[in-house]
């Protein structure tokens, strides 16, 4: 099975896939792009009617209440097939002369967003965007409940050279025994600034950005879309609540009826709204985003502020950037912000 | 001119060109390939006989001693013709509300690497691979001597999805005034550990190595390449000298006279070898590498160690493991080494 490996210097942890291990000549070349279904004939296990050809669904959205695992949902969110971890057993630590590491334990998911394969995240209607967040939150929810897992990672992948390998629109959650590096990180930081100061970070960024307006990409009473002072990339946007709020699944209500459901209206409106200027601007780019969040355990931070970061993958980088955490963006952020914002969509 | 933005919650910085930012229509699409000069007529200002075509040189070796700026050379290291960052002024930091800035102070170079346009790192003799590791050196002590510089990040892009832009080999070198994160981090970690073990722990990590020798890639008395135990990246290596040394520039000697002539020798042999392997085993890859050093007010550092590190680019990453600072790693580390250990070079 897999293996959780931490890095002994800087602290990073890694997933080593032990068990099927990529030999060199796996890498090359590239593998052709997976046929369309009902085009050519490629064949979509995401696809409606194609239930069984994935492990058994962990939830899926069904207006008319029909029996799991057969037609009738909008949403459907199913184990990853080949998941780089195992969400059965103990979680063993231990260490390996200087080194550290753990068994793989944890949960890799699959958020199948539409039952249609030719949909986008920016195609489907709003409302069904909405759906997609819920199940983000709900997912969430249940796995709070694995005294195991410290944390939920949300990712998109859209587009091959984003990293996507199946075209149907979907999303992954991976929960990890351990807090990823990135987000130990803000919270260290965001706790810093507090410290200091008495204030949430974030809260003093989304102020500061109402103020001068320049990064201001689109907002609406709850919610607020920004290009960041310092991004890694050209044309990263931040999605954010205006209400200061720890975690993503606290912030939408406790369930759909409760009084936060218009929240999770807002943040669909948009969301959807930002990828569509995006496509407009950038000629439908490939792209990933990634909820950031506070850990399962935690709750009610007053440091931190829960924001989704969504990267267009246009430069190639991944070149010293990787190694030295330090980036070149050919974009300043208050350009970004002007195309996105003056995009008609 | 450029600016320098620090991220304000992980304090990551970045260079934005608020000069001639990128806009949206320049991002797509992919620009075609360089033609190859010689082959169908493209121009190369890098070329032998070309040195009127770049800014001129700030060093190069030459075996006759001709005169500067023309042919005669065998290594060359140019100014960037579009730099990030401006040589001249002041540094001056501000504030910007909850945001922090400075002006882009710092030197962007090339280290053209061969007067040849169709050699490379694995195809040039070991002698000159040599000489390009003391252009880094020598550049390095020649970038001490500016008070306003505190890093000098040298890295290599090789093939075009791994960022290269001109095809004739060449490394870049970025002087920084401030310290990127990633170096931050590993000084506070390695700091970390010689604090509680009073040993550095890349001395340990080779002591381990060594004895273990699973994850050894290539050694010979002064220099181990391993690949690192939890690697963001498939067949990632990392180059280190086996005597302890946190600063590149010390360790291999204060001129080429000195004692440690033998280990910038040993090093390139190693080096060569590695890439070579690389080359081998993966069907000639595009890749990055990065020399991983101290900063450059500070040396003799007990608890840090220079070392380079090598990324091969295999997999379409850069999705969630950017915002995430967690990677999925499909190769051990051991079976990626015993791939690079058997290939017969």
């Amino acid at each position: 099975m897999s293996e959780l490996r931490k890095d002994p210097i800087i602290g990073r942890w890694v997933i080593i896939s032990t068990e099927r291990g990529k030999r060199p000549t796996e890498f090359t070349p590239a593998p052709a792009p997976s046929k369309v279904p009902g085009v050519d004939g490629g064949f979509c296990p995401f696809c409606l009617g194609n239930e069984d050809k994935t492990p058994p669904e962990i939830i899926a959205y069904r207006i008319n209440g029909e029996k799991a695992n057969e037609t009738g949902w909008h949403i459907r969110v199913v184990p990853n097939k080949f998941p780089a971890l195992k969400v059965e057993g103990r979680i063993d630590r231990e260490g390996d002369g200087v080194y550290d590491k753990s068994n793989g334990i944890g949960a890799h998911e699959v958020i199948i967003e539409s039952p249609d394969h030719t949909e986008t995240l920016t195609t489907m209607p709003v409302s069904q965007f909405e759906e997609v967040l819920w199940a983000y939150r709900d997912r969430i929810v249940d796995l709070k409940k694995d005294m195991r897992l410290r944390y939920t990672l949300i990712f998109k992948n859209h587009g091959e050279s984003a990293g996507a390998t199946l075209e149907h629109t979907h999303s992954q959650l991976i929960a990890l025994p351990i807090i990823p590096k990135r987000v130990v990180e803000e919270l260290d930081g965001s706790l810093e600034y507090y410290n200091y100061k008495e204030r949430c970070i974030f809260c003093d960024i989304i102020r500061q950005e109402i103020r001068e307006g320049d990064r201001v990409v689109a907002e609406n009473r709850d919610i607020i879309a920004v290009t960041p002072y310092a991004p890694k990339s050209p044309f990263e946007v931040w999605i954010m609540p205006k209400v200061h709020e720890s975690n993503f699944e606290n912030s939408c209500g406790s369930n759909r009826a409760g009084n936060r459901k218009e929240q999770m209206e807002s943040l669909s409106r948009i969301f959807s709204d930002v990828l569509k200027r995006m496509d407009k601007v950038l000629g439908h780019p490939p792209y990933n985003f990634i909820l950031h969040t506070a850990p399962l355990k935690e709750s009610n931070l007053k440091h931190y502020h829960w924001h989704f970061e969504i990267i267009p993958k246009l430069v190639k980088t991944a070149g010293f950037e990787w190694g030295s955490g330090f980036y070149i963006n050919p974009t300043p952020p208050e350009e970004a912000a002007r195309f996105l914002r003056d995009a008609k969509v």
